[in-house]
């Protein structure tokens, strides 16, 4: 499953509660659109921001609306004993896959990683993608780490960070088994990363706009820098956030508080520009 | 009470559950040795590894074990309206201040940072310190922003990070009404800190060894570098557990995986050494 176009849809929730509504419409629609696989309950899906209950139903939901298309959810948080209740939630649920990073609040070092990966992937029967994001955790995975990490039972994937992953392809490859696909996140690296080898593109942007993702799986010339450069400002959740709202695809507002949407306008002029 | 010693015990706990005896006897302890404040569920408490429940339950055994001594507990987590409800439950339970740090898994912005103070705020009916720790929040405060947020209503207190406070304190202090504290955490730095004119000193240490902290803030000459270079090694809290453990005040684990305490003969080295 850890091939091609891999879309994170946003979940659209305010201070009462999810619209499942508008969450199953975006998930469906990614189905429809043919993308490899559907990743809700990433970063840009809110994992991190939500309850164990409330991730558990909205990966049944996206089970049923993704009607067979492999779905991956993440069950990232701050303490194993979670992580392990999300994982065993996740697949009870149905999912494909689960994606873990290594969330923080005290700074981990790479034993505490290295135990938190080996404690996850023991318990699971489904394949697991080792989730890089230096932003969101600010832990940083060493080749070593990577490479000794993938060796554990059930991984099956890796989720690069975007700067960087181009380079770093090649020689990780040579350290991982051949069963461990390598992926690129930070949508603004993708075409480089996927012309450097990557398996997958873990995709913000292609969770609410499939077929442009798809166009760039496929190499073809698309220039969204306009919107790339939204994404660097105000990061990539915001910015969609906002395209979300913009396009009908889910009231406002749609993030968690305290996160706000990136400005209307500028997100505008910028799906204009871009033709999206 | 934003003055002095202000001591943030650990909340010895597995995977299990929260060791209560160890934690309301850190916490007696504390207030027979004459600190000006607890504050548990800090950073060191491990507030951001708990449940709402866990969070409010300890609170009452804090407050009934403080008998007397103002006790300051963290609200801090990463959606706005679990701030709001840890807020409430903690003024329910009998504490006497809050603590908030801008918890993020997206990197929060100025604004974004500026609306969570707005909204906890509005809602307390005791002071609120502002707890900037960059470390763990991936936040960064300015002088700039500080001083909006020391405008709001109910803030009583500013955490600083140790790195750079004694520099910061004067400028900072004629920004601030005169009815907000200056403090300081980072507990290598308290000594200059006070020296420099913080109000009070956030103290780890203070939480497992009150005597040496209140004879830090008396001035009193201690070298505990021994044990700093710990700290900076493996966090304050990882060699705090450690330490705790070693003189017999909780069980071990007492820290919540994947958190792993300092190295055990590294610890009890520095504390011989420095007579703890």
């Amino acid at each position: 499953m850890f091939t091609g176009l891999s879309a994170f849809p946003l979940t659209p929730l305010d201070e009462d509660g999810i619209d499942e509504g508008a969450f199953t419409r975006l998930v469906a629609r990614l189905a429809t659109a043919g993308v490899d696989s559907i990743a809700p309950l990433g970063s840009t899906g809110s994992y991190a921001y939500l309850q164990r209950k409330e991730r558990a139903r909205l990966t049944r939901l996206a089970v049923e609306a993704a009607a067979g298309v492999p779905v991956m959810v993440g069950i990232g948080a701050l303490r194993t004993k979670d992580v392990l209740a999300n994982a065993a939630d996740a697949q009870a649920a149905g999912a494909s896959a689960v994606l873990l990073a290594p969330v923080s609040y005290q700074l981990l070092t790479d034993d505490e990683v290295l135990g938190l990966y080996t404690d996850v992937t023991a318990e699971l029967s489904v394949p697991l993608c080792v989730y890089d994001n230096p932003t969101t955790t600010r832990f940083t995975f060493s080749d070593d780490l990577h490479a000794e990490i993938a060796q554990l039972p059930n991984v099956g994937a890796i989720k690069l960070p975007g700067p960087g992953a181009a380079e770093r392809l090649p020689g990780l490859r040579g350290r991982v088994p051949e069963t461990v696909a390598l992926g690129v996140s930070g949508d603004w690296f993708a075409a480089e990363a996927l012309a450097a080898g990557a398996d997958v593109w873990f995709s913000v942007i292609g969770g609410l706009f499939p077929e442009a993702a798809l166009a760039i799986v496929r190499r073809e010339a698309l220039d969204l820098e306009p919107l790339w450069a939204l994404f660097r400002t105000y990061g990539g959740i915001r910015v969609i956030a906002a395209a979300a709202a913009l396009r009908g695809f889910t009231g406002e507002p749609n993030l968690p508080r305290p996160l706000i949407p990136a400005p209307s306008a500028e997100v505008a002029a910028a799906l204009d520009q871009v033709g999206l």
